[in-house]
């Protein structure tokens, strides 16, 4: 049973985009660079945004929503402060439509119905929420504000891929507003913390912590953090950033709180971020040339049991059994599906089964009926497990973290074996070419190397982890003494 | 303690936006007609979305999402058959801000970003989503199509008021693709049967279930299933609406499928939904002049324990008889606070809870200590009721049922006491002027009749009952024969 899908070796970027389609993710739609998420595809989705709002709230975070559309002032309000903020957006100009007198059942603009402010539709809640904020605080006693909103957001993106980079986007965006700086820094990176654990933990994707140089920063952040993750052709992709805002948009907005003693100091904030480019880098972290691979803790699907019932023999105790079993794995609180579809033959089945990355498989046929055994079939390893009946639901069970636990360690090695540390520019060079993952090397600290050697390679500061020692270390560009040990990449 | 809410009686509208203010629910925002919704407010948004969902899934509907913008030339398609659709939207005309060469950090839109295509944010997806299925549907084996859409839509309201009619809300919308019309007939219905069971048992509001006359129903609809409540001033509240499509939309996109017979036919459709709406319906449902009441099942907050550590003496018993209290409810899955917040007084925190609608209060102070007892208070009937620390849990996890069901009966009793039958046109009139809930009356189908009763009256046909007969009975109007015995009310 063929499938469609591009091998890695011969076109990563034909496979990234095979994958998706043939795992029934989601597909570009009419609206230029905006996408379709399918239900499987949003089903991941699902469990992904469930974790991390359980993750959220656990540490004390709230959600509300915040309306869509902000208007041109606000933008400009902020825009003082974070001069260079893309002004590629989706702008509203008007508010009805009406029938082309010119033309049957055609639509035209109403000209009477311009606005007299235009109207963004958001590419972050920043403003809108700041504006928000000022009439909320008044006083310490209504610090801290830790809120976070679930919503879409629109930036009118030039060249765009599925879920990596899309016009319209999914995310959540925490913002909170501290009575002060050492809180704020501290929420900054409980986050940052809480991105690389989700990652790490249920993504089973190492990422490496730390913050970004001051021209990777996101404008008007006094600090980055970020987490960084490589995909398997060697490129990094950032997963997520926590801003440490400082006092910049309580200038921008004039938010001001009342301390015990009365004094009234600009608030201090945060903000953090991760979006659907989450769902890009799960399916380029695990996926192989048969499909996607999913870890069990996020597939929509754990088990798939497959009846096979070819000559009439048996088929009522066929079926029997495999509900039988589809009930022993529901009953345990796994996400599983019986497979009895008609008029689709079996090697349909196996096929979408792998090429979706549903990470057990169990077919109950004539044989398995007669021995009472099947074969458990792992996505991850492509491998097979023989188990009595009886044993079924216990072993599925155990699975599911041991196939967690062996991938998280499979993309352990694969981060580590593609991580190298040189002191030579010319090994730089050869490893930034030959797209071998991050490369650590020492930088002196000046936007001129960094930009010199971007110029020269592509390669970026992806981030200054948390644990850099640049003792000793000399720049790999200007060979002055390292101000920091940094990894360098391209990335996504 | 007093507090700032307005009576129904002396205002019922005051009254309503009262609430929302003072229970934190949400609030207007600077964008004209759009609201914020605030944490306290959203937590409830989140439970009712929850069990909704759990219930979409468990009747086989998925989610998805689908892109916010939809290019006019769709409006157009759908237009030819829906004519008189609300064109009261956002329109988005260019893509680009730039700074204004003129004034010093101030924005305008960039005139070389017009775009070929207007897009127009989404009043409802009906037109994407069945471009979209267009390239779905070829064969019967692709249908039925069970589609579910968490969004947020745009439609420029000129009177907007909080969760009733704004300019952005939020809300759920279900499409889906049969392939016979029987199919999609009882689709349509299983969905208006979740809403009617949604509202009935989680938010403890009685609906009457029946389908709209022609003139009220969806443009578009072959006919609309409704679910409408009565709110406390006698005013109608159309809370969901389940609409079947027959073939209009796939004749408008084009789309067909193969049956078994390799014949190809158009597609039978379905769309229903529910938004942010029955927030404001939850609202008026059960509050009172103290304030938000809320069935404890939609409560964010079931629970709140409120130790009170006048002097010092007891101070570390208090808290820590409080914090195990708090424990024991916590393990049992309730949703419970502890209220120990300093620098706030005991009444301040009391009228908090009121105002909010927090269905239970527990007070630990010195004499509950001394007497290992507390008055567990119940919100929906300002009553209390003395229990030993020992049954707390029980007692407080009963409870949860009892108040639901007590709430349900006496939002029953109200809605019984509301509904009246006349048969005459006068006693209709007297009944609808002093807005005392749903008139029953008969109607002898003539859209003529239905415009002049709401010429005279204002009331409109909110719905035509399931069970409705009309056998022997008379139009309330003309005196014709009735063709059905429908419900006339006021309305939202």
């Amino acid at each position: 049973m063929g499938n469609k899908i591009t091998s890695r070796k011969d076109d990563y970027s034909k496979w990234y985009n095979d994958i998706i389609s043939e795992a029934d993710l989601a597909e570009s739609s009419d609206v230029r660079g905006c996408m379709v998420i399918k239900p499987y595809g949003f089903s991941i989705w699902e469990l992904m945004r469930s974790q991390l709002d359980k993750m959220f709230k656990e540490t004390g975070h709230e959600n509300a929503y915040f309306p869509l559309f902000v208007p041109k002032s606000l933008f400009e309000a902020e825009e003082k402060n974070a001069e260079g903020f893309a002004k590629e957006c989706a702008v509203v100009t008007h508010y009805r439509l009406k029938n082309d007198p010119k033309k049957k059942a055609k639509l035209i603009v109403d000209p009477d119905s311009k606005l007299e402010e235009e109207l963004i539709v958001r590419p972050t809640s920043e403003a809108i929420i700041w504006k928000t904020y000022k009439k909320w605080i008044q006083s310490y006693r209504d610090l801290p504000i830790l809120i976070n909103q679930w919503a879409n957001v629109v930036r009118w993106e030039m060249r765009t891929r599925l879920f990596l980079r899309t016009t319209e986007f999914l995310w959540q965006e925490g913002h909170t507003a501290h009575a002060t700086k050492e809180e704020a820094i501290e929420e900054t990176k409980l986050i940052n913390n809480i991105y690389a654990e989700f990652a790490e933990k249920y993504m089973a994707m190492p990422v490496v912590k730390g913050y970004k140089s001051e021209s990777e920063r996101f404008a008007g952040a006094e600090e980055t953090l970020c987490i960084e993750a490589l995909m398997q052709d060697g490129k990094a992709l950032q997963a997520g950033t926590s801003h440490f805002l400082g006092q910049n948009f309580a200038k921008a907005f004039d938010v001001k709180f009342a301390d015990k003693s009365g004094k009234l100091e600009h608030v201090w904030a945060t903000s953090w971020g991760v979006s659907t480019r989450l769902m890009g880098a799960l399916i380029m972290s695990h996926s192989d040339d048969n499909g996607l691979v999913l870890p069990p803790v996020l597939a929509p699907i754990q088990v798939i049991i497959i009846p096979v019932t070819k000559s009439k023999e048996n088929v009522n105790e066929i079926e029997e059994k495999s509900n039988q079993i589809f009930k022993s794995l529901e009953t345990l609180g796994l996400r599983v599906k019986l497979d009895d579809r008609e008029n689709i033959s079996l090697g349909y089945k196996l096929n979408d089964s792998e090429v979706k990355g549903i990470p057990m498989r169990i077919i109950i046929g004539q044989k398995e009926l007669e021995n009472s055994k099947a074969d458990i079939f792992f996505r991850h390893d492509m491998s097979k497990f023989e188990v009595s009946f009886d044993e079924i639901p216990k072993k599925v069970l155990e699975s599911i973290e041991i196939i967690q636990s062996k991938m998280i360690k499979k993309s352990n090695k694969r981060l580590t074996d593609s991580t190298h540390e040189v002191n030579d520019y010319d090994d730089f060079k050869k490893l930034i070419k030959s797209q071998s993952g991050f490369v650590i090397a020492g930088w002196d600290g000046s936007k001129e190397t960094e930009e010199a050697i971007k110029n020269e390679t592509k390669a970026t500061i992806r981030c200054i982890p948390e644990d850099n020692d640049s003792k000793g270390l000399k720049c790999i560009y200007s060979g002055k003494p390292a101000a920091y040990k940094v990894i360098f990449s391209k990335s996504y």
